[in-house]
C-alpha cells in the first residue's frame, strides 16, 4: 500500500484529490488530506474510504515532519511560498515530491540533495504552468527529432468565462484569483523578435496586443507576459530568433482594462486616502486632474482620448464606476478598491463555467522550407466545483502522483514536464478527459 | 574646547567643512573629520590646525564607538542608510547629532533614548529637506499668528543649471546624483486639492505639470513629488483644503522625459539583455513595436504622437539616442544605460554653476478675506566644488552644529527644523551667505 499525503485542499484541489480516491482501491492506495479546516476536506472526501481529512497547520514544523515522514508521495497544493518548507522535509525523509507551481530558487536548490537520496521533486504540473509545456514540447521535440529547425515559437493562455455564459460588456468573468487579475502584467515584459529583444512597460501592456482566433471559440486577443525569454532555456530553445508568451483576453477587454492602468487604478503601491463613505464616482476622481467644471466622465474621455459614446465608455457605465456607491472600504491600496468594484459585476454567476484556452505556435524550417503548425486546446468547466482551471491544474499533478505511485517514473532530482519521459505519459492520459490539443498547419 | 565629528567628506560636506573650519578658532572647536579615504579630506581642511582627516570605515562599530565618544557633537553626511548606526552611538555615549536627511523609522524610534540621555538629533538640515521646511514654517506660523487660516501650501524645489550656462536644448544638466534624475518620480504621487485628493501613476507625472515664474530666474514647470500629504503632519496643516509638492524643471523637459517614460527607458527593475555593442539606436528601438519598414524615428513619432520636426524630436536627436554609438554596458538596467547616454550631454561641463530655485506658495483667510503670499528663492553655486547644492545642504547643517555647540538649543530629542527655535536663528544666519527668500504678496 502507498501512502499519499495532499497538502492543501482548496478550489484547485478539487480534481486532483478526486481523481486519487478514484484510483485508490485499484492501486492501494490511502490518502491523508491536510489542510487547516477538515470541513471541507470531509466534503471532498464523501466518506470515501482511502482518505483521511487531517488537521493541517503549515507554521507547525513537527506535524510537516511527522506527515512528510509516514507518507510515500508528498503533494503539495498549499500556496507556493509553502512549498520549499514541505520539499525539505521530502529531501530529509527521503519522499517524492509533487507540485503544480514554479520551480523556486528554494527548490531548485534541492536539486542534488534530491538526487542524493534517490527522490524526485515533480513540479510545475497544473495548466499553466504544466500542460503549456508539455504541449508545446512534444510539438517542439517532434519537429526537431524530423529536423526541422526552430524559428519562432508563442504561446498563449487564457482563464475566461465560457462562451454560453459570457453575458456582460467586457467578455470577462473572474474565473480565478480577482488580485491576480487586478495586478496582472506589473512588469516589464520582454520578448524576442527576428532577433531584437523588445521590452514592454507595464502601462504600455494593454495597447500592445495582437489577435487570433482559436479553433470555434471565436476571436481572442492577446497581451504579452512578463518574462518570454525564460522560456528558451526552458525549451530548449536558446538560438531561436522570435519567442513570445502572452495571456488570452476577448477583443476589446485590453484597451478597456488600459484605461484603468491609465490611471492608475490598479497601483497596490498606496493607500487610498478615502473612507467606507467614498462613492466609486469619487475614487475614480482621485486619480483625474482637479477641475471642478467638468465631469469624471468628461476627463477620463479628454484624458485618455475616448470616445464619450464608445464601447470603453460603456464598458465603463456597465460597471457603474461612475455610481455614487459607497466603495466601503478603508485602508485600501487602489488595486484592492478597484477588485471589489470589478467583483460586485464580473464574478462567475452560480450556474456559469469557465473555460481555459491555450493555443502555441511554432515556426521551423525543414529540407530548407519554412512550414508553420499550431496546436489548440479549449476546455469548459464542469461546474462550480469542478472549473476548467481546477481539472486542468489538478489532473495532470495526480496523473503524475499515479505514474510515480506504480513506479514510471525513474527519475530523481528536481524537474518540470518538458522531457518525454514525462509529459507522453500524462499527455496521454489527459486526453481520456478530453484535455487534448487539435494540431494544425499553419501558413507562414 | 569643544570636539566635533564630522563622518563623510563627500561633495555635500565641502561647505559644511569649510564653515566650520572658519569658526574653530574663535569658537575654540577640534574637528575630526572621517572618511574612507583620507586624501580628499586633507584637501577640504587645506593644512587648517583645528582639522584632522581621519581613515573612517563605518562598517567597524569599534570605530564608531570610539570616535563618537571622543567627541561633543557628530555630524553624518555619509549616505543616509548609516545615520541609524551613528545615532546609536550617539545615544550610547551621549553625545549631539546633526544629519541632513530625512528622519528614517530607525531614528525616530530613537527619540525617547535620546531624551533620556538629554541630547538632540538634529536631523533635515539641508536644502530639501531643510531649508525648505524652514522657510516656509516661518510664513506658516506668521500667517496663524497673526489669526490667519491655511487654505492651501504649494511648495517646489529644483537642483538646475545656472541660466548663464544653460545651453543646451533641454535647459537641464546634472548637477547632482545623475542615477536620483532618472528614477525621480518612479512611485505615485499624491496631494490634495480643495478637499479632492489626487494620486498621479508614475506613467502620467510628466504630463500632469504646471507653470511659474521665479523672481527674475524666468518661467519654470513643475511635476508633482511623491507624497505631499505626509507634509500635512510634518507642517501641523492637518486640515488644509489643498497640499501640493513639485520639483521644478525648465519648460519643454517634462514633455520629453516623459517620452523615455513612456517607452520604458527609466525601467530599473529588468536586465536589458544587449550588450556592449548594441547601439543606442538599437536599445531604443527595443522599447518599441517590432516592423522592419519604419525607422525608430518614424515609430516612436507614431507610438507616441510626437511631431517628427518638433521640438521633442530635436533634443532627442541632440542627445544622440538615433545614433550608432555603442552604449558600451552589460547587465544593466534600461535607466542606467539611459543614464550613461545622458551623462555624455548632460553632464555639468568644467566651468558651468548649477543652482537651486525654491518657492512656496501660501493662500489663507485672515478676517474673512482671502489672501496670497509667495516665497521665493534662487541660489547660484560659485565652482564645481562649491555648487548651490553643496552650499545649500552644507550650510544650514553647519549653522546648527554651531548653535549647538555654543549651547543656543536647549532641545532634546529627535528634531526637525520647522520650529521656531530652529528655524529662526538658522535662516537668519542664512542670509548673511545670500540664502535668503524673497516675500511677495500673491493675487488670489
Amino acid at each position: 500500500m502507498k501512502r499519499i499525503l495532499v497538502l492543501g485542499a482548496g478550489l484547485s484541489a478539487t480534481s486532483l484529490i478526486d481523481y486519487l480516491l478514484k484510483h485508490s482501491e485499484i492501486e492501494d492506495w490511502q490518502l491523508r488530506i491536510g489542510n487547516r479546516h477538515t470541513e471541507k476536506t470531509r466534503e471532498k472526501i464523501a466518506g470515501h474510504p482511502r482518505g483521511e481529512a487531517i488537521k493541517f497547520d503549515v507554521q507547525n514544523q513537527a506535524q510537516i515532519d511527522e506527515e512528510v515522514k509516514g507518507c510515500d508521495i508528498a503533494v503539495s497544493f498549499l500556496p507556493a511560498r509553502f512549498h520549499a518548507l514541505i520539499a525539505e522535509a521530502c529531501v530529509k525523509h527521503g519522499k517524492h515530491m509533487v507540485t503544480a507551481s514554479y520551480v523556486s530558487k528554494e527548490m531548485q536548490a534541492l536539486d542534488k540533495s534530491a538526487k542524493d537520496k534517490g527522490i524526485v521533486m515533480l513540479n510545475e504540473l497544473g495548466v499553466d504552468p504544466g500542460i503549456d509545456h508539455m504541449s508545446a514540447m512534444r510539438v517542439i521535440d517532434d519537429i526537431r527529432d524530423q529536423g526541422g529547425k526552430m524559428l519562432a515559437f508563442s504561446s498563449s493562455t487564457g482563464g475566461l468565462i465560457a462562451p454560453e455564459y459570457d453575458n456582460n460588456p467586457w467578455h470577462y468573468k473572474f474565473t480565478w484569483n480577482p488580485r491576480n487579475v487586478v495586478l496582472a502584467g506589473q512588469a516589464t515584459s520582454c520578448y524576442l523578435e527576428n532577433n531584437k529583444y523588445k521590452y514592454i512597460p507595464y502601462h504600455q501592456l494593454f495597447t500592445r496586443t495582437a489577435k487570433t482566433e482559436v479553433l470555434d471559440f471565436g476571436k481572442f486577443e492577446i497581451y504579452p507576459n512578463r518574462d518570454s525569454l525564460s522560456y528558451r532555456k526552458t525549451y530548449g530553445l536558446e538560438d531561436i530568433p522570435s519567442i513570445f508568451r502572452g495571456t488570452f483576453r476577448r477583443p476589446g477587454y485590453c484597451k478597456a482594462w488600459n484605461v484603468f492602468v491609465q490611471l492608475g487604478l490598479t497601483d497596490d503601491t498606496v493607500i487610498y486616502e478615502g473612507d467606507e463613505n467614498t462613492s466609486y464616482r469619487e475614487f475614480i476622481n482621485s486619480f483625474l486632474p482637479y477641475d471642478p467644471e467638468r465631469s469624471v466622465e468628461d476627463k477620463i474621455c479628454s484624458m485618455l482620448h475616448l470616445d464619450p459614446d464608445g464601447e470603453i465608455m460603456e464598458k465603463f457605465e456597465w460597471l457603474g464606476i461612475f455610481e455614487d456607491t459607497p466603495i466601503n472600504m478603508k485602508n485600501a491600496s487602489p488595486a484592492e478598491i478597484l477588485q471589489s468594484i470589478l467583483e460586485e459585476k464580473l464574478a462567475l454567476g452560480e450556474n456559469d463555467k469557465d473555460m481555459i484556452v491555450m493555443q502555441h505556435k511554432f515556426v521551423y524550417e525543414q529540407d530548407g522550407v519554412k512550414k508553420g503548425r499550431k496546436s489548440s486546446f479549449a476546455y469548459i468547466g464542469k461546474d462550480q466545483t469542478q472549473t476548467a482551471m481546477a481539472i486542468t491544474v489538478g489532473i495532470p499533478a495526480a496523473i503524475a502522483v499515479r505514474l510515480l505511485a506504480i513506479g514510471e517514473i525513474k527519475l530523481t532530482g528536481v524537474h518540470t514536464p518538458v522531457i518525454p519521459e514525462l509529459y507522453n505519459p500524462i499527455l496521454d492520459e489527459l486526453e481520456k478527459y478530453d484535455i487534448q490539443f487539435i494540431e494544425e498547419d499553419m501558413e507562414v
